[in-house]
Protein backbone atom coordinates (compact mmCIF):
# COMPACT_ATOMS: atom_id res chain seq x y z
CA UNK A 1 0.00 0.00 0.00
CA UNK A 2 3.13 2.45 0.04
CA UNK A 3 4.53 2.17 -2.95
CA UNK A 4 4.30 4.90 -5.11
CA UNK A 5 1.20 5.02 -7.30
CA UNK A 6 1.48 4.48 -10.96
CA UNK A 7 -0.56 2.94 -13.77
CA UNK A 8 -0.36 0.64 -16.01
CA UNK A 9 0.22 2.92 -18.81
CA UNK A 10 3.53 4.02 -16.72
CA UNK A 11 2.27 7.69 -16.15
CA UNK A 12 1.69 8.80 -12.58
CA UNK A 13 -1.85 9.50 -11.31
CA UNK A 14 -3.57 12.41 -11.27
CA UNK A 15 -3.15 15.31 -8.62
CA UNK A 16 -6.49 15.01 -6.77
CA UNK A 17 -6.52 13.18 -3.94
CA UNK A 18 -8.55 10.31 -2.90
CA UNK A 19 -8.44 11.03 0.97
CA UNK A 20 -12.00 10.56 2.43
CA UNK A 21 -13.67 13.87 3.34
CA UNK A 22 -15.92 14.50 5.92
CA UNK A 23 -18.83 15.33 3.27
CA UNK A 24 -18.51 12.06 1.41
CA UNK A 25 -18.09 9.72 4.20
CA UNK A 26 -20.43 6.60 3.68
CA UNK A 27 -21.69 7.58 0.28
CA UNK A 28 -22.22 4.70 -1.79
CA UNK A 29 -20.28 4.31 -5.21
CA UNK A 30 -23.38 4.67 -7.15
CA UNK A 31 -24.37 7.69 -5.45
CA UNK A 32 -21.14 9.05 -6.58
CA UNK A 33 -21.16 7.93 -9.90
CA UNK A 34 -24.62 9.88 -10.25
CA UNK A 35 -23.22 13.01 -8.94
CA UNK A 36 -19.96 12.72 -11.21
CA UNK A 37 -22.79 12.12 -14.29
CA UNK A 38 -25.07 14.83 -13.82
CA UNK A 39 -21.59 17.13 -13.33
CA UNK A 40 -20.73 15.69 -17.00
CA UNK A 41 -24.03 16.89 -18.26
CA UNK A 42 -24.58 20.19 -16.16
CA UNK A 43 -20.74 20.93 -17.33
CA UNK A 44 -21.76 19.46 -21.48
CA UNK A 45 -18.78 17.42 -20.80
CA UNK A 46 -20.84 14.01 -21.83
CA UNK A 47 -24.16 12.13 -21.54
CA UNK A 48 -23.87 9.56 -19.18
CA UNK A 49 -27.05 7.73 -17.50
CA UNK A 50 -27.24 4.94 -14.80
CA UNK A 51 -30.00 2.53 -17.00
CA UNK A 52 -32.98 1.64 -15.22
CA UNK A 53 -33.19 -1.33 -12.66
CA UNK A 54 -35.47 -4.10 -15.14
CA UNK A 55 -38.51 -4.68 -13.14
CA UNK A 56 -41.51 -7.08 -14.38
CA UNK A 57 -44.39 -5.67 -13.12
CA UNK A 58 -47.49 -8.39 -13.10
CA UNK A 59 -50.44 -6.20 -11.52
CA UNK A 60 -51.19 -2.80 -12.23
CA UNK A 61 -53.85 -1.14 -10.22
CA UNK A 62 -55.86 1.54 -12.25
CA UNK A 63 -58.31 3.22 -9.68
CA UNK A 64 -55.32 4.73 -7.49
CA UNK A 65 -56.09 8.95 -8.60
CA UNK A 66 -53.57 10.34 -10.48
CA UNK A 67 -51.19 7.87 -11.29
CA UNK A 68 -50.88 4.36 -12.36
CA UNK A 69 -49.74 2.00 -9.19
CA UNK A 70 -48.08 -0.86 -9.74
CA UNK A 71 -48.96 -3.63 -6.86
CA UNK A 72 -46.78 -6.64 -8.06
CA UNK A 73 -43.75 -6.58 -9.88
CA UNK A 74 -40.41 -8.57 -9.11
CA UNK A 75 -36.98 -7.69 -10.56
CA UNK A 76 -35.16 -8.85 -13.18
CA UNK A 77 -31.58 -10.05 -14.02
CA UNK A 78 -30.27 -7.12 -16.12
CA UNK A 79 -29.02 -8.51 -19.56
CA UNK A 80 -26.56 -5.35 -19.63
CA UNK A 81 -24.38 -3.23 -17.23
CA UNK A 82 -25.38 -0.55 -15.22
CA UNK A 83 -24.18 3.16 -17.17
CA UNK A 84 -24.12 4.13 -20.90
CA UNK A 85 -23.57 6.99 -22.42
CA UNK A 86 -21.68 8.66 -25.20
CA UNK A 87 -18.23 10.98 -24.70
CA UNK A 88 -16.55 12.42 -27.71
CA UNK A 89 -18.30 10.31 -30.31
CA UNK A 90 -17.34 6.90 -28.43
CA UNK A 91 -20.18 4.63 -27.09
CA UNK A 92 -18.87 4.42 -23.10
CA UNK A 93 -20.47 1.26 -21.42
CA UNK A 94 -19.69 0.10 -17.81
CA UNK A 95 -20.43 -1.54 -14.34
CA UNK A 96 -20.11 -0.35 -11.11
CA UNK A 97 -19.03 -2.56 -7.94
CA UNK A 98 -18.09 -2.10 -4.28
CA UNK A 99 -16.48 -4.36 -2.24
CA UNK A 100 -16.09 -4.56 1.56
CA UNK A 101 -13.45 -7.04 0.92
CA UNK A 102 -9.76 -5.72 2.51
CA UNK A 103 -7.83 -8.47 0.30
CA UNK A 104 -9.98 -9.05 -2.85
CA UNK A 105 -12.47 -8.64 -5.20
CA UNK A 106 -15.03 -12.10 -4.93
CA UNK A 107 -15.96 -13.04 -9.10
CA UNK A 108 -19.16 -14.15 -8.13
CA UNK A 109 -19.78 -9.95 -8.34
CA UNK A 110 -20.22 -9.92 -11.94
CA UNK A 111 -22.48 -12.02 -13.37
CA UNK A 112 -21.13 -14.52 -17.19
CA UNK A 113 -23.72 -12.35 -19.39
CA UNK A 114 -22.36 -9.29 -18.12
CA UNK A 115 -18.69 -10.28 -18.80
CA UNK A 116 -19.97 -11.37 -22.43
CA UNK A 117 -21.80 -8.09 -22.54
CA UNK A 118 -18.38 -6.66 -22.52
CA UNK A 119 -17.01 -8.91 -24.54
CA UNK A 120 -19.67 -8.03 -27.13
CA UNK A 121 -19.95 -4.33 -26.96
CA UNK A 122 -15.64 -4.06 -26.74
CA UNK A 123 -16.12 -5.77 -30.06
CA UNK A 124 -18.13 -3.24 -31.80
CA UNK A 125 -16.15 -0.71 -30.82
CA UNK A 126 -17.88 0.33 -27.48
CA UNK A 127 -14.98 2.15 -24.35
CA UNK A 128 -16.33 -0.59 -21.71
CA UNK A 129 -14.58 -1.12 -18.18
CA UNK A 130 -15.69 -2.03 -14.71
CA UNK A 131 -15.35 0.72 -11.81
CA UNK A 132 -14.47 -1.43 -8.58
CA UNK A 133 -14.54 0.23 -5.08
CA UNK A 134 -12.52 -1.08 -2.56
CA UNK A 135 -14.66 0.37 0.36
CA UNK A 136 -12.19 -0.49 3.18
CA UNK A 137 -9.41 1.82 1.70
CA UNK A 138 -11.88 4.34 0.50
CA UNK A 139 -10.18 3.21 -3.42
CA UNK A 140 -11.89 3.23 -6.61
CA UNK A 141 -10.28 1.47 -9.40
CA UNK A 142 -11.14 1.32 -13.26
CA UNK A 143 -10.83 -1.81 -14.91
CA UNK A 144 -10.28 -2.14 -18.73
CA UNK A 145 -12.91 -4.07 -20.19
CA UNK A 146 -10.49 -6.27 -21.64
CA UNK A 147 -8.59 -6.76 -18.75
CA UNK A 148 -12.00 -7.30 -16.45
CA UNK A 149 -12.75 -10.40 -19.39
CA UNK A 150 -9.41 -12.11 -19.31
CA UNK A 151 -8.59 -12.25 -15.85
CA UNK A 152 -12.12 -13.55 -15.19
CA UNK A 153 -12.08 -16.22 -18.15
CA UNK A 154 -8.60 -17.19 -16.89
CA UNK A 155 -9.60 -17.48 -13.05
CA UNK A 156 -7.56 -19.53 -11.03
CA UNK A 157 -9.24 -18.74 -8.15
CA UNK A 158 -12.32 -16.94 -6.72
CA UNK A 159 -11.56 -13.20 -6.49
CA UNK A 160 -9.03 -10.84 -8.16
CA UNK A 161 -6.54 -9.86 -5.09
CA UNK A 162 -6.38 -6.48 -4.15
CA UNK A 163 -2.80 -6.18 -5.34
CA UNK A 164 -3.96 -6.73 -9.03
CA UNK A 165 -5.36 -3.41 -9.16
CA UNK A 166 -3.02 -1.65 -7.75
CA UNK A 167 -1.05 -2.99 -10.72
CA UNK A 168 -3.36 -3.21 -13.77
CA UNK A 169 -5.93 -0.86 -13.14
CA UNK A 170 -6.43 2.99 -12.98
CA UNK A 171 -7.24 4.79 -9.60
CA UNK A 172 -9.84 6.86 -10.48
CA UNK A 173 -9.04 10.53 -8.95
CA UNK A 174 -11.75 11.37 -6.22
CA UNK A 175 -12.34 15.02 -5.17
CA UNK A 176 -15.97 16.83 -4.13
CA UNK A 177 -17.19 17.89 -7.32
CA UNK A 178 -17.45 15.48 -9.66
CA UNK A 179 -16.43 12.94 -6.51
CA UNK A 180 -15.17 10.81 -9.01
CA UNK A 181 -13.80 12.41 -12.02
CA UNK A 182 -13.23 8.77 -14.27
CA UNK A 183 -13.58 10.73 -17.38
CA UNK A 184 -9.73 11.64 -17.06
CA UNK A 185 -9.04 8.02 -16.91
CA UNK A 186 -11.28 7.23 -19.49
CA UNK A 187 -9.01 9.72 -21.18
CA UNK A 188 -5.89 7.94 -20.68
CA UNK A 189 -7.23 4.63 -22.12
CA UNK A 190 -9.67 6.74 -25.36
CA UNK A 191 -6.64 5.53 -28.23
CA UNK A 192 -5.73 2.84 -27.08
CA UNK A 193 -9.27 0.80 -26.90
CA UNK A 194 -10.17 2.50 -30.34
CA UNK A 195 -6.94 1.82 -31.88
CA UNK A 196 -6.45 -2.19 -31.08
CA UNK B 1 -48.95 7.64 -51.65
CA UNK B 2 -48.10 6.81 -55.22
CA UNK B 3 -45.13 8.83 -56.15
CA UNK B 4 -42.47 7.11 -56.54
CA UNK B 5 -40.42 6.89 -52.83
CA UNK B 6 -37.14 8.56 -52.73
CA UNK B 7 -34.88 8.79 -49.93
CA UNK B 8 -33.64 13.10 -48.83
CA UNK B 9 -30.35 11.86 -49.90
CA UNK B 10 -31.69 11.58 -53.27
CA UNK B 11 -31.11 7.78 -52.70
CA UNK B 12 -33.97 5.25 -54.05
CA UNK B 13 -34.94 3.27 -51.12
CA UNK B 14 -34.09 -0.20 -50.49
CA UNK B 15 -35.70 -3.16 -52.01
CA UNK B 16 -37.18 -5.16 -49.60
CA UNK B 17 -41.07 -4.15 -49.75
CA UNK B 18 -43.07 -3.03 -47.01
CA UNK B 19 -45.99 -5.22 -47.77
CA UNK B 20 -47.69 -6.12 -44.48
CA UNK B 21 -47.20 -9.90 -44.07
CA UNK B 22 -49.35 -12.20 -42.55
CA UNK B 23 -47.72 -12.93 -39.43
CA UNK B 24 -46.73 -9.41 -39.07
CA UNK B 25 -50.06 -8.26 -38.72
CA UNK B 26 -50.57 -6.60 -35.11
CA UNK B 27 -47.20 -6.32 -34.44
CA UNK B 28 -46.20 -3.22 -32.00
CA UNK B 29 -43.25 -1.49 -33.25
CA UNK B 30 -41.46 -2.14 -30.13
CA UNK B 31 -41.86 -6.13 -31.08
CA UNK B 32 -40.44 -5.11 -34.08
CA UNK B 33 -37.35 -3.79 -33.27
CA UNK B 34 -36.50 -6.17 -30.04
CA UNK B 35 -36.69 -8.78 -32.98
CA UNK B 36 -34.50 -7.07 -35.12
CA UNK B 37 -32.02 -6.26 -31.99
CA UNK B 38 -31.92 -9.61 -31.10
CA UNK B 39 -31.52 -10.67 -35.08
CA UNK B 40 -28.30 -7.76 -35.02
CA UNK B 41 -27.13 -9.69 -31.48
CA UNK B 42 -27.55 -13.03 -32.56
CA UNK B 43 -25.57 -12.04 -35.97
CA UNK B 44 -22.86 -9.63 -34.56
CA UNK B 45 -23.77 -6.50 -36.29
CA UNK B 46 -24.56 -4.08 -33.17
CA UNK B 47 -25.48 -4.33 -29.53
CA UNK B 48 -28.89 -2.49 -29.49
CA UNK B 49 -31.12 -2.92 -26.46
CA UNK B 50 -34.36 -0.66 -25.29
CA UNK B 51 -33.98 0.61 -21.89
CA UNK B 52 -35.93 -0.71 -19.24
CA UNK B 53 -38.72 1.64 -17.70
CA UNK B 54 -38.03 3.43 -15.02
CA UNK B 55 -40.41 2.80 -12.06
CA UNK B 56 -39.88 4.18 -8.70
CA UNK B 57 -40.22 1.08 -5.50
CA UNK B 58 -42.00 2.61 -2.52
CA UNK B 59 -42.49 -1.12 -0.59
CA UNK B 60 -41.18 -4.38 -1.08
CA UNK B 61 -42.80 -7.86 0.93
CA UNK B 62 -39.01 -9.68 1.94
CA UNK B 63 -41.54 -12.33 3.23
CA UNK B 64 -42.32 -14.12 -0.13
CA UNK B 65 -40.37 -16.87 -0.76
CA UNK B 66 -37.78 -16.82 -3.20
CA UNK B 67 -37.30 -13.60 -4.18
CA UNK B 68 -38.09 -9.98 -3.26
CA UNK B 69 -42.23 -9.38 -4.10
CA UNK B 70 -42.54 -5.19 -5.08
CA UNK B 71 -45.72 -4.43 -3.67
CA UNK B 72 -45.84 -0.77 -4.51
CA UNK B 73 -44.41 1.12 -7.37
CA UNK B 74 -45.02 4.02 -9.60
CA UNK B 75 -43.73 4.59 -13.50
CA UNK B 76 -41.57 7.28 -13.41
CA UNK B 77 -40.88 10.09 -16.75
CA UNK B 78 -37.81 8.33 -18.06
CA UNK B 79 -34.94 10.82 -18.41
CA UNK B 80 -33.45 9.78 -21.79
CA UNK B 81 -34.74 7.76 -24.97
CA UNK B 82 -36.09 4.57 -25.31
CA UNK B 83 -33.37 2.44 -27.13
CA UNK B 84 -29.25 2.79 -27.39
CA UNK B 85 -26.20 0.40 -28.55
CA UNK B 86 -23.28 0.31 -30.02
CA UNK B 87 -22.68 -0.22 -33.77
CA UNK B 88 -19.10 0.19 -35.64
CA UNK B 89 -18.16 1.95 -32.72
CA UNK B 90 -20.47 4.47 -33.06
CA UNK B 91 -22.94 5.69 -30.09
CA UNK B 92 -26.58 4.93 -31.24
CA UNK B 93 -29.61 6.57 -29.20
CA UNK B 94 -33.15 6.08 -30.64
CA UNK B 95 -36.79 6.73 -29.64
CA UNK B 96 -39.53 5.03 -31.09
CA UNK B 97 -43.31 5.94 -31.56
CA UNK B 98 -46.42 4.72 -33.15
CA UNK B 99 -49.51 6.71 -34.66
CA UNK B 100 -52.42 6.07 -35.46
CA UNK B 101 -53.39 8.71 -37.18
CA UNK B 102 -53.33 8.86 -40.80
CA UNK B 103 -51.93 12.54 -41.78
CA UNK B 104 -50.09 13.42 -39.14
CA UNK B 105 -47.62 12.94 -36.34
CA UNK B 106 -48.76 14.52 -33.36
CA UNK B 107 -46.04 16.05 -31.38
CA UNK B 108 -47.18 15.63 -27.71
CA UNK B 109 -46.02 12.04 -28.51
CA UNK B 110 -42.22 13.38 -27.62
CA UNK B 111 -42.16 15.04 -24.45
CA UNK B 112 -39.45 18.12 -24.56
CA UNK B 113 -36.85 16.67 -22.40
CA UNK B 114 -36.33 13.70 -25.14
CA UNK B 115 -36.19 16.88 -28.14
CA UNK B 116 -33.09 18.27 -25.28
CA UNK B 117 -31.85 14.55 -24.80
CA UNK B 118 -31.48 13.93 -28.77
CA UNK B 119 -29.62 17.30 -28.90
CA UNK B 120 -27.46 16.66 -26.04
CA UNK B 121 -26.14 13.30 -27.19
CA UNK B 122 -25.71 14.51 -31.13
CA UNK B 123 -23.58 17.40 -29.65
CA UNK B 124 -21.35 14.47 -28.23
CA UNK B 125 -21.39 12.24 -31.75
CA UNK B 126 -24.24 10.08 -30.92
CA UNK B 127 -25.88 8.82 -33.99
CA UNK B 128 -29.44 9.84 -32.65
CA UNK B 129 -32.84 9.36 -34.57
CA UNK B 130 -36.42 8.70 -33.73
CA UNK B 131 -37.74 5.91 -35.34
CA UNK B 132 -42.08 6.59 -36.71
CA UNK B 133 -44.57 4.10 -37.82
CA UNK B 134 -48.13 4.99 -39.05
CA UNK B 135 -49.94 2.08 -38.36
CA UNK B 136 -52.38 2.77 -41.03
CA UNK B 137 -50.23 2.21 -43.99
CA UNK B 138 -47.98 -0.16 -41.96
CA UNK B 139 -45.13 1.99 -42.71
CA UNK B 140 -41.99 3.36 -40.68
CA UNK B 141 -40.00 6.04 -41.09
CA UNK B 142 -36.48 6.86 -39.10
CA UNK B 143 -35.95 10.39 -39.17
CA UNK B 144 -32.35 11.83 -38.27
CA UNK B 145 -31.95 13.58 -35.09
CA UNK B 146 -31.50 17.03 -36.10
CA UNK B 147 -34.10 16.90 -38.76
CA UNK B 148 -36.74 16.13 -35.74
CA UNK B 149 -35.04 18.63 -33.16
CA UNK B 150 -35.58 21.51 -35.66
CA UNK B 151 -38.86 20.33 -36.96
CA UNK B 152 -40.21 20.53 -33.20
CA UNK B 153 -38.43 23.55 -32.30
CA UNK B 154 -40.02 25.55 -35.17
CA UNK B 155 -43.14 24.06 -34.44
CA UNK B 156 -45.94 26.06 -36.21
CA UNK B 157 -48.40 23.51 -35.38
CA UNK B 158 -49.43 20.56 -33.13
CA UNK B 159 -48.16 17.63 -35.75
CA UNK B 160 -46.02 16.96 -38.10
CA UNK B 161 -47.99 16.06 -41.45
CA UNK B 162 -47.00 12.34 -43.12
CA UNK B 163 -46.08 14.23 -46.63
CA UNK B 164 -43.33 15.81 -44.62
CA UNK B 165 -42.31 12.42 -43.48
CA UNK B 166 -42.56 10.92 -47.36
CA UNK B 167 -39.97 13.85 -48.46
CA UNK B 168 -37.44 14.35 -45.38
CA UNK B 169 -37.40 10.88 -43.57
CA UNK B 170 -36.19 7.61 -44.80
CA UNK B 171 -38.90 4.38 -45.33
CA UNK B 172 -37.23 1.63 -43.16
CA UNK B 173 -37.39 -1.49 -45.04
CA UNK B 174 -39.24 -4.02 -43.37
CA UNK B 175 -38.82 -7.93 -43.47
CA UNK B 176 -40.04 -11.43 -42.05
CA UNK B 177 -36.66 -11.54 -40.23
CA UNK B 178 -35.20 -8.82 -39.30
CA UNK B 179 -38.80 -6.89 -38.97
CA UNK B 180 -37.28 -3.54 -39.62
CA UNK B 181 -34.06 -3.51 -41.00
CA UNK B 182 -33.04 -0.03 -39.69
CA UNK B 183 -29.48 -0.11 -39.57
CA UNK B 184 -29.63 -0.28 -43.55
CA UNK B 185 -30.84 3.22 -43.43
CA UNK B 186 -28.26 3.86 -40.19
CA UNK B 187 -25.50 2.64 -42.70
CA UNK B 188 -26.53 5.69 -44.62
CA UNK B 189 -26.73 8.38 -42.42
CA UNK B 190 -23.35 7.54 -40.62
CA UNK B 191 -20.89 9.80 -42.21
CA UNK B 192 -22.93 12.66 -42.70
CA UNK B 193 -23.53 12.83 -38.95
CA UNK B 194 -20.85 11.92 -37.72
CA UNK B 195 -18.90 14.50 -39.88
CA UNK B 196 -20.89 16.99 -39.33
Amino acid sequence: MNKPLRYPNGQMPLQTSQKQSAARRGMTLEHDLNQSNQYYLDHDLAVIYKKPTPIQVVKVDYAARNKTKIIEAYYQTPSTIDYSGVYKGYHLDFEAKETHSKTSFPFRSIHPHQIDYIEKVLKHGAISFVIVRFVFYDKTYLVEGDKMVNVYRQRERSSIPYSWFEENAYLVPSSFYPSLDYLKIVDLILPKEVNQ
